[in-house]
């Protein structure tokens, strides 16, 4: 063992935090403050500098571009027969928030997230471990590399805790996301066609989809069904759920 | 220099093809199928097997991440005082398909495509050379790792092409980009408050944005102008300006 990393694990005065942090990882980080950082969720994150906070956010920029990419190489190369639609449809899944906040709870996150409960609404602390999941990644990014990243976020995120099979299966589907939402809201939901162009051979079909009699999206597309999914979405997302 | 680098620039079939790449790239390339599929655009594929095509398609979605990356990477040490909504519109702004069009002619990639212009209408011309500039970026990925493509992507296009610091001075105004194409293409243009939501302290704004009376945008924000601001960009999208 090198007399850095026994020195890390067995006498420095952050040796816990280490051991904690290398139980989580798989391996012995080199910056630290780089990892604390990570863990730092805004509503504890003081000024530094021009306005800048110390919180896990811009980590989290950094973070979320590199596991994209990284997760588009594996889908690449896992699926050499299937188009950039599907590898698209399947990075998207695997990098929602819904699974990168399973993988954060998974891996233990709540004991290392430091976060303010008071300032923090219930709904905001949905994507607190998802968020820190990809400031860690970043984090790991800096200290160690683009290759270190990937081999990590390959054998010990990806192989053991992402059934890439299974969500391969799942479908989005907006519409019946949204139709259960409603119902459970006890809110009323239609989808209106608002406008219907014919061209040569085909027809465009507009679809709005309200809340309640509140226009929360619209989808324009070649089938009425696609611009209903469409519609959905849109609501879905300026609904937040 | 080595036997294999004078074979491929002196003595092989490829030669030619070759030398163009490395004027192009700067470096002579190993795989060079992968370069060649780079510049296949997808009116020109022929299926390869389970109906999957050899166009550039699937190597675009690869750049397009690996790009996403290195951008980054970059923007976060060179604004080490900027929060992560400014390097996110900084990133949009760099990766904008008309920034990769432009980069894409002036690089001369108009010698390079290969495309069918019976198949290609003109309106789908206009990412031809963007999409091509991310694909060549999956391809020199895959041919020489992420650092090369890092070193390659920093010192012969970011420093050469990209103005940085103009971009971070220019506002992406949907508003106003509507407002323009309507008129030159005299069609009526509305931005109509259909929702007013008052909460304890806050008061949130629904806009529609239509043309030629038909809705194609709806933006919700606590101001009335960042509402009109969102429904004008949902509305630029719907349209393909």
């Amino acid at each position: 063992m090198p007399i850095s990393r026994f020195y890390k694990l067995y006498l420095s005065p952050n040796r816990k935090y280490v051991k904690v942090l290398k139980n989580l990882l798989g391996f012995v980080p080199g910056n630290l403050s780089l990892y604390r950082l990570a863990f730092r969720h805004k509503s504890v994150a003081q000024n530094v500098k021009h306005g800048v906070k110390n919180s896990n956010e811009r980590l989290e920029f950094l973070g979320d571009a590199v596991l994209g990419s990284v997760v588009a190489e594996v889908l690449f190369k896992q699926y050499p027969y299937k188009d950039e639609g599907f590898l698209t449809e399947m990075r998207s899944k695997i990098v929602s928030r819904v699974n990168l906040n399973q993988l954060g709870r998974k891996l233990g996150f709540e004991q290392l997230i430091e976060y303010d409960n008071r300032i923090l609404n219930s709904g905001r602390q949905g994507s607190l471990l998802g968020d820190a999941f990809e400031a860690l990644i970043g984090a790991v990014y800096l200290d160690k590399g683009y290759e270190f990243t990937k081999n990590f976020l390959i054998n010990h995120i990806i192989k053991s805790h992402i059934d890439i099979h299974t969500l391969e299966q799942t479908e989005t589907n907006f519409k019946s996301k949204l139709i259960e939402w409603c119902q459970r809201h006890g809110k009323d939901i239609s989808f209106d066609l608002i406008a219907n162009q014919e061209g040569e051979s085909t027809k465009l079909f507009t679809i709005q989809t309200s809340v309640d009699g509140e226009p929360l999206g619209i989808g324009k597309e070649f089938s009425k069904k696609n611009a209903e999914k469409l519609s959905a979405e849109k609501a879905c997302e300026s609904l937040g759920i």
